[in-house]
C-alpha cells in the first residue's frame, strides 16, 4: 500500500464508498508505507548513495553481473569494494565504461556527472603497507563526489615527515588517518589539527599486532579527544563516516 | 625562544650584530617555537576547549582544587568528568559557583558566557542503565556550547519507542547514540537517518557482554553504513568528536 | 495518537470537516500507533507479562519503590530479580504482600491470581553452587504460571544421581539444565531425554572456569542435538525462553 | 543382555534352574540394557530421528559411503551436512535417489515418506551472506518433517523490509532468527513476536566481526527476553532445537 | 534398591511370590543400584576419600558446620578446602578436635587413623608466593596417608637452588611442581627426573601473567615430554591425581 | 669430558702427573659431566625412551632420513611423530623395516625387542574425530611398551556406550581420555573409575569450540577430583605422562 | 661441598688417604658447587644488587622486618618495591634511616654509598597517571647508582612537549618510556634518538585499554626499530634491563 | 628547505634584500628543516643504518628491485628480511652480488666494508625450530657489524647443553635469548648471566602455545629481573635492540 492507495482510501471515506471499520483495518496494516512517507527526500537521496554500493567478496560472478546490469538499466552510478582482480577482468570484460583499481580493489560506473560536495578531505596513512586501505577510502570518498588529498607514508617513527605535511593538512575539513602496526599516527595527527578524524586500523602486521586489533584498541584508547574509530581494514566505512560530515556540512550551508 | 626572540635574533643579523653561524645555531633549537609558530588561531582556540576538560578519577583532591583555581585564575571555564559524589562535595564547597551533576559526574565552572555553536545534536541511548554516560555526553557537548535534545530509553526490543520519535531525531544535525547489551541500536539509527553517528558501547551488563566489549565490536561490525565508533562509555569522547564535526560545520558556513 | 484519535480523524474526513491533504499528513506521522494497532492480543497480553518483570540491579530503592506502586496501582503483579537482600527487607517493609527469596534474590507481588499454563518445567542443576541460578529460574517461571520440578546436584561425576532421577525427568515437556565447572550435564541430559532443553552456565568456579565461558562454550559446543544456550547465570532468560515454549505449546492445543 | 535375556534368566530362577548368586552377578552386569528399558519408546524414535544425521566434513567418502549404504539397507532416510560439492557428486553418482543441495550443503535420501509435524517454523535471515546457514536449517526441519517459511535479507538497517513481513511472520509456530554482522536482529524480532525464538550468529564478517562470536555474544545479551542461541553457522542444532520444541508440541496436542 | 533388596527380589521370584512381570518393572527401575553393584571395592574405598573433602568457599558457615557433624557422626576424617581464616576461628571454637591452617587454608579433623600409603610426594615450589597453593597439595596428600617432602622456593632464575635438591627430588615417586611467573619450573625439573610430574599453576602475578594463564600454557606446552597440567592455583587436584596414582602404584604393588 | 675422563684425571692426581691447581681448573668445568654422572640408571634409560622420538612436522626430509639413520646405526628403536603420508611414503622406501600408520601419522622402526611394562593402559575416546588423537597415544604408549585397550566412539551424548564397557574399563591401571566438542568424558569416567586419568582435548570443531580450548578449559575445570591433562591434541604427550605412571608403578614393584 | 673442599678431597687422593671409587663419588654430588665456581665475582657483584630488592607486595609485615633485620645486619643497602603507605609508616618507625616515597611505592635504607655507574639514563612519561610507574624505574636505577633526568608529561597528542625536550634527551645513554592509554610514545622516540630504549606500558586507562595490554601490544608492534619492552606497569624491571645495559657499557670502558 | 637555504636566508636579511617580516614567514615554515638540524650527526648515521633495511613481505617483486637500484646507486649496502626463497632467486639473478640465506630469508648486497663494532653478542636459542629466528637475528647483527656467537638448541628441558656452554656465553656482551614452546629460556639465562638480554617469542607450536604468545607472556612474566621483550618472530628487532646497545657502549668508550 503506497501512498497514492491511502490517498485513495480518505477518498472513498469521504464519499462514503467504505466505512471507517474497514478503513481502520486497512490502515492498520500500513505501518511500513507509513514509514516510508516519513522519510524525508533528502534521506533517501542520501540512502541512495549507500545502497548502490556492491561489497563484492562472496558473491558469485553472474549474481555480480546482474547487480551491476540492474543498476546501470535505471541509470545509477555502480562502485563496487574488494574484488579481485581475476574476477575484475572478468567484469570489466562485460562492462566497457567499467573502471577498476587493482589497489583498492574497488571498480566504478560512472554514468551520470557526481553532485561535487563542497570541502576536502585528507587521507592520511601510516606506512605504505596501509596503502590500499587509503585507497579504497580516497576511491569511495570521491564517488560520493568528495574531494579528497593524499598524505601517505607519513607514520610516526619519521615524525619530520608528518611535520612537513602539516600545514596542507591543516586545510582539510575532514581527516581520515589510517594506520597499522602501533596505531599511533591519529593521536599525533588529532593533537595537532582540529577537523573530525576517522581512524582507520589495519590489518597488516604479525604477532602482537593481532591482525589489526591493536591499533584498533590503541585509537579508542588515544589521548587526542575526539577521534572516533571504524572497524580494521574498512576503508570503505570510514568514507562513509566521512561522507555523513560532508553532507552534514552542506546542509548547514543550505539552511543559513 | 618564542616570536619575540626570533625577530630580535633576525634583526641583530640584519644590523650584523649576530654573524650568520652563530643565528644558525640558534634557529637549530627552535623547532618547537617554529612548530608553535605554524599553529593557526582558530586551532589553538580549539585545543584550549578541549585542554580545559579535566579528568578526575585518579587526581588527588589538593591537586584537583590547585588545577581548577588556576583555570579560573586565568578566567577559563572549567568541565571536569568522571568525578564522585564525594569529592565532588568537598570541590563545590570551595567553588560556590560549581555546578556538579551525579548523574553523569561531572562538574561545571562558568565564568564567561559560551559561545553558542549552531546546529542540534540528538543523544539516543537504548536503556535506563545507560542514562549516566549519554549525560556525560550531553553536558560535555552543551560545555562546549552545542544544543542537545535527549532521546532516552528507546532499545531497539521495544521498536515502537525508536519509531514515535523518529522525526524529532531526523531534525538533528549530528547524533549520539549509546547502548550497552547487544549494541544494537546505533546499526537501527543508522539505517534510518542521514547525518554523521558516532556511537559509544557501555559497560553495563554480565556474562557475554565482556563489560561493553560486545556492544563495540557490534557496533564496530554494524551493518549500517558510516557508523564510527568510541571506547567503552566514553560519553565525554563522543562529545568531543561530535564538536569537532559542529566546528567543521561552522567553518563551513563561515566560508561561504 | 491513539486508536481513537485515527477514527475521529476519519470520521472528520467523512464528514468533510477534514480535508485530504491535511488526513495525509496526520496520518504520516502514526507509524507507530499502525505498528501498535497490528499487535495481536495475544501478544501484547505475552509482553506485558514480560514487561512487568524488573531488573533491580542498579536501580536506585526509591526508583525501584516507584515502579512497584505504579505496577501495583495498575492491578500488575509484580517481579523483582537480582534484588540484594539489604535492599530487599527495605522494600518488603513497605510493601507487606511482597514475598522476597534470598536464594534466587527475586522479589515477588501477587495481586489476581495468575493464570496456570499446561505441563511441567524440570529445573536441573549440577552443584549446589548453581542452585541461585536455578532459583531464579524456578521463581521466574512459576511468576508466568508454568509449573515445575527441581532436579538440583545431579552433575556429571556422580552419573548415578542423574540417572536415579532419569524416570520423573523424562515426564518434563521443557527442561532447563544448569550447569558450573565444565558445563557437561547439558549433552548427558540431551542424550538421555527428547524435550526441548535450555542451558544456563554460571559463573562459579576459577581458573580455566573463565566465570562461566567454559561451561557456556561447552553447552555452544554439545556433541548432543539441540540444545540451546542463554547468557552466563541467566536464570530468568531461561525460564523467558522456556515460557515462550509453553505458550507455543498451550497456543497448540487451542488451535487443534 | 536385552529384555528377553532378562526374562529367561528370571525364568530360569523360578524354576531354580539359577543359583540366585549367579543371577545375582549376572545382573551386576546389566546396567547398560536397564538402561535401555527405561527409555521410553517415544524417545528412541525421537533420538533416532537425530542419530541419523552424518555430519560429512572429515569424513573419508569411502567412509561415508558405507555409512550410507547401511542407512539405506536399514529403510532408514539419509541426512548429510556439510559435504562439499566435490564429494557430493561423488556421492550422488553412487546413489541415485540423494538430493545435494549446493547451498545448504545438505544431502538427502528420501526412502519412506516422513512424519509431517503440524505448525510452521519461520526461518528469518539478515543478509545474502546469512542465506547459506539459513538453508541448512530449513533442509534439516523438513527433514524432520516441518513446514518452513522463507524471510531472509530483512536486516536490521533497512527497517522497512522486517516490518513488511511482520504480519506473516506472527503466523510462525517457531522462529530461527540467523545473523552475521553485529547479530541485531533477534532482539529485533524478540520485540515484537512471542514465539520461541532460537538465534544463529553467523561467522560471515571481518575484523571485530570475530568470526561470529561477536555476534553469539550479541544474542546471549539480547535485551529481548527469551531468546536462546546455538553455536556459530550451526543451523542444523537451531532445527533440532526447533524440532525439539515441534514434538513437545505435538505431544501436548497428542495428550489433551 | 540396594543390593539387599535385589536378592530378596529374586528369592521372591524363587519362591513364587513374585510374578516374573512385577520383578521386570521392578528391575527396570534399578540402573543405579546395579550400577553401584558393579563398582569394586577398592573404587569406593577410593571415592569417599574424596567425597569426605569440603571446598568451604561460597557454602555458609551454618551449612558448613552441619557437614562437619554429620562426617563425625558417621566417624569419618574431615578435610576442608579454601577456608578463610575468620570462618576457621568460628569453626575450631565448635569443632576442639579441628586443626587448621591458615597458609593452606585447609581444615583437618582426624578421627581414625589414616591408611599410610606407601611411596612418596615431592613438593616443588619455584617461589614464596607459590607458597599457599603447595601447602594445599601437601596437606591434601597427607589427608590421603602419603607421605610427602618440600622443595620450596628453587625457582629458574637461580638455578643452583634447584640442583642443591636434586638428589633428593630423584628419590621421590611422584612430584608436583608449582609456580606461577613464567611457569617454567616444571620443564626445567621434567627434563632432570624420570617420576610421574603434575604441574600446577598459580595466579600470583600481574600484567602478561594473566592471573595464572600464562603459567598454565606454559605448562601444557612445555618442552620437557610426560607432564600433566591441573587448574591454576588447584593444589588440591594436584594432590588427588597424585592420590590416584599411589593407589594405583600399591594396587601393583598388591598384585604381583 | 666423561665419567673414563674424570677417573683419569684422578688417576694422575693419585699418580701426581696432574698438580691439583690444574686438576681444580678441570674440574671446574665439569659441570655437565657431574650432572650426568648423578643421573641414575633409571633415568638414564628413561630420557633415553623419551629422547630417541622425532617430531617430525617442520623438520626437512634429509634431515629426518640422517637422525633415523643415526638411531638405527645405534641399534636405537625409531618413532616419529606428525608425519605426512607423502612423507612417510619417501621414508618407508628408504627404510625398509619402518612401520608407518596413517590414522596417527606415526613411523616406528623396531629393532630390537622392547621391555614390557607391566600393566594396562586403556585409551577411551568420545567421538570418531578424535581418533587420530588416540591412535597417536596407542602407538607411542605401546612403542614404550605398554600393553592398551581402546574403547572409542564413548561420547557422553549416548551414554549408554560408556556404561556398556565400563567393567573392562575399571580393570585398566591407568587411563588416556580423549575428546573434543565440550570435553565432558573425562569428568564422567572420572566419576566412575579410581585409576589415573590424562586428560587429551582435541581441535576438531568449530565456534565455541575454540579449536579445542573448550574442551582443554572444561577438562581442567572438572568437577571430577584428580583428572590432569595435556596440550590439546597431544596425545603424544599423554602417552609419555602415563608411561612415567607405568614406570613408577613398576619401580614400586621392583623395590618391594 | 665448596672450593676448599674439593682441593681437600684432590689432596686426600694425591696422598693415598681417599680411593678414586670414593673420589668419583663425592664428585657426583658436587654439580652445585661446581657450578659456583663457574661462577665469575663479576656476576656475583651484579646478581646480588639485583637480590637485595625485595617485592613487598604479599609478604607479611613481621617477615618483611626481618628479611630488612637481616640485609642491615650484613651491611647491605635495602630496597624494597610495591610497598603500600600503610605498611610503610610501621617499618618506617622501625628503621629509623628507611627512605619511603608514596608515590613509586619504593623503600631504601641506605647503609654504604652507592658506587656511582657513569652515563645518564632518560626517564620519559607520557601523562600524569604513568608518573609512579616512570618513579618506580627512577628510584631503582637510582638505587643501582645510575644517573637519571626525568621528562613527564610529554605524550604524543601534545607532540610540542616532547619536541621541546628533545635535545635533552638526545644527550641520555639509555631511556625508558612509559606510557598508557594508545602507548604511541615509544615510537614516536625510537624515531627520534637512537640509544636503547625499553619501553613500559602502564595499567592506567579503561575499556580497550585493556589494563596495559594496548599499550603493551602497540609498543611490541612499534614501526620504530630497536624498541624493547617489559611487562605492564614494570618500572622495576625496566630499571633493572637499563642497569643491565649500564653495566655492559661499563665494562667495555673498563677491558679497553 | 635545508640547510644552505637557511644560511642563504639569512645572509639576505644581513645584507637587506629580505626584509624581517618575509624571513619570519619563511622560518615559521622551516620545522622540518629545523628538526633535521639538531639531528646529531652520529644519528643520522644510526638512523641511516636501519632505514636501509627493507622488510620483503608484502611488497612485490618490481619494487623490491627498484628500491635495491636505487641503494646501490647511492653506494649503501642492503639488507632484506622476510623474504621468500622464491623471490630471493629472481633477485639474485639480477643482482650478482646479492647474498640470500634461506634458513633466516634475509638477503644482503655488501658494497663497501662495514664499520665492526666492538664487542661480542651471543644468540642462544632453545630448539632447532627456532634457529631460522635467531638466524635472522644473527644475520641482522653482522650486517651491523656486531660479532655473533651461536648457542642454538641448548633448551631447558636438556639443562646440561646450556651449562655445558655457560662459560663461553658468559663472554657475551649482550644476549640474544629465542624460545618457542614455554619460553623459559630466557629466564634461566637470565638468572645465570649479568649482561642484557632481549628475548625473542618465537611463533612454532600448538594449541595453548598460542602462536607465540605463550612465550611472549612467559618472557614478560620472568622471574629474572632486567629482561626485556620483542614481538613474536622478531629476531630482526632484537638485532636492532643489541645495536643501539653496541652504539651505547662504544660511544661510552669514545667518550672517556
Amino acid at each position: 500500500m503506497n501512498k497514492e492507495h491511502i490517498v485513495a482510501l480518505l477518498q472513498e471515506v469521504q464519499s462514503g464508498k467504505c466505512r471507517i471499520d474497514d478503513a481502520m483495518e486497512a490502515l492498520g496494516k500500513l505501518h511500513l508505507p507509513s514509514l516510508e512517507i516519513s522519510q524525508a527526500d533528502g534521506h533517501r537521496m542520501f540512502r541512495n548513495n549507500f545502497s548502490e554500493v556492491i561489497f563484492c567478496e562472496g558473491k558469485e560472478l553472474e549474481h555480480l553481473c546482474r547487480i551491476i546490469d540492474q543498476f546501470i538499466a535505471h541509470g545509477h552510478n555502480v562502485f563496487g569494494t574488494r574484488l579481485s582482480p581475476e574476477r575484475a577482468q572478468m567484469i570489466c570484460e562485460r562492462f566497457s565504461t567499467a573502471d577498476y583499481d587493482p589497489v583498492s580493489r574497488t571498480l566504478e560506473v560512472t554514468l551520470r556527472p557526481k553532485t561535487i560536495v563542497p570541502g576536502k578531505l585528507a587521507i592520511i596513512c601510516a606506512g605504505t603497507a596501509d596503502v590500499p586501505v587509503a585507497e579504497e577510502a580516497r576511491r569511495t570518498a570521491e564517488f560520493y563526489g568528495i574531494e579528497t588529498q593524499k598524505f601517505y607514508d607519513v607514520g610516526v617513527a619519521g615524525l619530520h615527515r608528518l611535520l612537513a605535511s602539516l600545514d596542507e593538512i591543516r586545510k582539510a575539513d575532514v581527516a581520515i588517518v589510517i594506520a597499522g602496526m602501533e596505531g599511533a599516527l591519529p593521536s599525533v595527527v588529532g593533537g595537532l589539527i582540529p577537523c573530525p578524524i576517522i581512524a582507520v586500523p589495519t590489518s597488516v602486521g604479525y604477532g602482537t599486532h593481532l591482525n589489526g586489533f591493536t591499533p584498533l584498541f590503541a585509537m579508542l584508547s588515544s589521548c587526542a579527544e575526539g577521534i572516533s574509530v571504524v572497524n580494521v581494514d574498512n576503508g570503505f566505512g570510514a568514507a562513509c563516516a566521512a561522507t555523513r560530515i560532508f553532507h552534514a556540512t552542506s546542509n548547514a550551508n543550505r539552511e543559513k
